[in-house]
């Protein structure tokens, strides 16, 4: 394995990860909190971290699958501990352990917490948690490649291993711009919902911190009650934002190319729209409150349908009082999740999609035993190797669901919390039913399980492979029979064989 | 479509039943109870009907997969609307559905019922209900395949679509002897038990009951406490009859032949007893309960281990109590299921086993992207067409279950209830948790949700599909095309074209 093109990239990681640390310091330096110096420290340290790893530029070009997997995985996991240290110094989450799952579900743009009131926390600790989700949810290694010209070949494999779906599709020939224009894309329709919001009148620094958390489909809020204090002005804006960041990006860069036939004839986009409206509309029926108006109702079901969906965990309602039906969509909704190639979590709408056509391509089998029966997706036959990879995705998704459930069934909270517990932060969603419904958190859990929804979490933000890489004893036996025949061949060319 | 060959087999299949009630008129007879005239009616019933279909032999012979599928499906449909006749007209269970949902509980072996008493039955009735269990569990058409000399060409594939596991094999040549085989050793395995449980001084017509329920891995009770009244040697030779029934068949006839070597080598089975002991254990430490002995503690254990994972559903102690932990462990065991080529339920141990196997051959092709990865299985490579099968059949699982959740949820029980009722009903298992846990019974459902989970019972039985087929449209729309075209060429013959 190309250890030293692993270090290198997750040098440049936490360089990064310094730069993005001015946003808090500026912060603090603006509402004079002196919580500020904290993130200097943190910075210098993600510097200096930084530039050690990063002191030589690697020769060796060669970089594949296995390479992108674990510097993915690492550098995720090294940005979250490095991220977490903050909250930590500034006694704002004083146990290692919750700042850090705060932070992965900041990073990995779950939004579940661990922090019963949030209105305590200063401003720049507060936009720090809300930035991680920005951070998070176009993905950093995407940003490295916007910036950075990386060593030969290693750049696609990067990319695939940190964006989400089945296939990542390059918009441009080259990787670098691909990268440069997603992050493009992705500051221009920020900066838009950061405008609207203001134009609703919201706090300048609580549009940012609802911004972010909405373009990385996040989910922290900067209030207790989430979204619900809001006008409903603004509960529009955020429910139209949501559902926009959980389009393929790939439609935004047709619109840009003024291909606007092909961007309306995005497969997964009108599926994705189309669940939104039913879901909308079943919930609105199911959960209707005579109490309220029929514009409330709908803004409350479209608001949450949204939220789910696209797994960013906003609330403006207490769906924990919903009648089962409603409940069990918006479980549902947190599997089926946004569209590939956008900032959301879940097991995407295009997996969905293809799984169901095989399903009827193999039934089609049974009656044309001799016909070969290709399944098409936008337009295109799919590959047999993308098949198989959407279907041991969702073996594997039952396999990891069940051994987190299981381990944290440990902690003897009833099977709904554990579950939904499990769902939520393996989709990358927030809040779940029960003991983490929209109004609790995820404090009472033990460290056990905590750290088992950390996994999660990073397992369902990278899409599961790089984090199972990491675990998975021959990827380590071999490296280390590899580095040690290299240190034997070193070894003989010095004549120093035994 | 072979309709002819359907019907005629669909003749058969009542006919057979016809002969299979016998045994509750004995019953009668025995008991002198006036109930058994009821099953005369219903037997001269099947009777003529089966003779009416059956008139002439169908002369076509074609019949491949799909003909197979659409037989099985309406042939287990048609079974369980004329076997739950006598319920409704004894006024035992006076609902056409309820009686309808009980007797498709039985023939599918699950064992989930809608009676709040069991023990006011006519003993008829109760051996009918048990009978089921026993018909159902090695299935009615490998009976029929080995009384029967069928037309040419049908035989592997009725086999195929009725017995249950990824892959199908034939012990010998001739599929008609390998029915043969196997109903002789599902019968002296069945004897065996009866047997023990007779050296174990339980009443020889509720010993025959419980054999008959243990067999087919059914699961109804003769008594409302299920098996927990019944002395500790009882609870354990029903135990070790749970587990041998949940064994790949193929196993015994290896041990027949004196293949001992081969036979204890069945991987299926070694992971199948591994889960079984893994399982046991946890359990054990978990839910110990210091005011019992050691050996009751681990009885009940086991006792549950091997009722849940062979989707019996006999119980000795309301596991509705345990913690947490030990419930989801049961909830999990639910979908792993016996072997393929037993009597049980369930997903199947080795689809599982195929499952984790393709997951490892997928991440090793990430570190040798060039090499291929053959996935073993029992000693030998499994064709793609298998993995592609077995992946798919999980997908399939995810779609059948939250489908009928969500319906089942209009009802508005809390989601645990729920789930476990779609699970345990999917699964063939009988109880599941809360208000279906061991205490409950599944009256309380609408009749939607009860017409829903007869659907899930049928279907996990036959491994979905054959259910699948006959509500998949291009089935219908190619049989009502190809006939319209066999009439056209009729009238064109006899030179009526228009």
């Amino acid at each position: 394995m190309n250890t030293k093109s692993i270090t290198y990239i997750l040098g440049w990681i936490l360089k990064i990860e310094a730069a993005f640390m001015s946003l808090p310091i500026l912060t603090a330096l603006i509402y004079g909190e002196e919580q500020g110096w904290t993130f200097v420290l943190v910075m210098a340290l993600c510097l200096l971290c930084g530039a050690l790893l990063t002191g030589r530029k690697p020769k060796n070009p060669s970089f594949y699958a296995r390479e992108a997997f674990v510097a993915t995985a690492l550098g995720w996991i090294a940005m979250s501990v490095f991220g977490c240290i903050p909250f930590v110094l500034t006694g704002e989450i004083p146990r290692f352990i919750d700042a850090l799952f705060e932070t992965v579900s900041g990073f990995t743009t779950t939004g579940a917490s661990i922090m019963p009131d949030v209105e305590i926390m200063s401003h720049c600790s507060m936009i720090w948690r809300c930035f991680t989700h920005w951070i998070g949810g176009m993905g950093v290694l995407v940003f490295l490649l916007a910036v950075l010209p990386m060593v030969g070949g290693t750049n696609m494999h990067l990319m695939k291993a940190e964006s989400p779906g089945p296939s990542v599709g390059k918009l441009v020939p080259k990787v670098r711009f691909t990268a440069q224009i997603l992050y493009r894309l992705y500051v221009v329709l920020t900066a838009a919902e950061f405008v609207f919001l203001l134009l609703g009148k919201m706090d300048p620094y609580e549009a940012l911190c609802t911004a972010f958390g909405t373009a990385g489909t996040g989910g922290f809020g900067v209030k207790n009650s989430s979204i619900g204090g809001y006008s409903p002005y603004i509960q529009w804006v955020v429910t139209v934002f949501m559902i926009l960041f959980g389009v393929n990006f790939n439609v935004y860069f047709l619109l840009l190319m003024c291909k606007f036939r092909d961007a309306f004839h995005c497969e997964e986009m009108r599926w994705y729209l189309t669940i939104i409206a039913a879901a909308t509309l079943l919930i609105f029926a199911n959960a209707y409150d005579a109490a309220l108006t029929v514009e409330n109702n709908l803004r409350i079901a479209a608001f949450q349908v949204a939220s789910i969906i696209t797994t960013t965990g906003y609330s403006t309602a207490d769906f924990q009082l919903w009648p089962e039906f409603s409940k069990t969509i918006l479980v549902m909704l947190m599997f089926v999740g946004a569209c590939a190639g956008s900032t959301g979590g879940g097991l995407k709408v295009s997996r969905f999609v293809i799984a169901a056509k095989s399903l009827g391509a193999y039934l089609i089998s049974f009656l044309h035993p001799r016909a070969v029966h290709k399944v098409k997706f936008e337009g295109k036959s799919v590959e047999e190797d993308t098949l198989r990879a959407v279907q041991l995705y969702f073996v594997t998704v039952i396999f990891i669901v069940a051994a987190s459930v299981l381990l944290v069934s440990l902690d003897n909270f009833d099977l709904v919390t554990t579950f939904t517990a499990v769902t939520a932060t393996f989709n990358n969603i927030g809040p779940g039913l029960n003991g983490v419904g929209p109004t609790s958190n995820f404090a009472a859990f033990s460290d056990l399980s905590k750290c088992v929804m950390i996994f999660d979490m990073l397992a369902g933000r990278l899409e599961i492979f790089p984090l199972l890489m990491l675990l998975y004893p021959p990827l380590w036996r071999e490296s280390i029979s590899e580095s040690r025949r290299r240190k034997r061949r070193r070894a003989s060319a010095l004549g120093l064989d035994a």
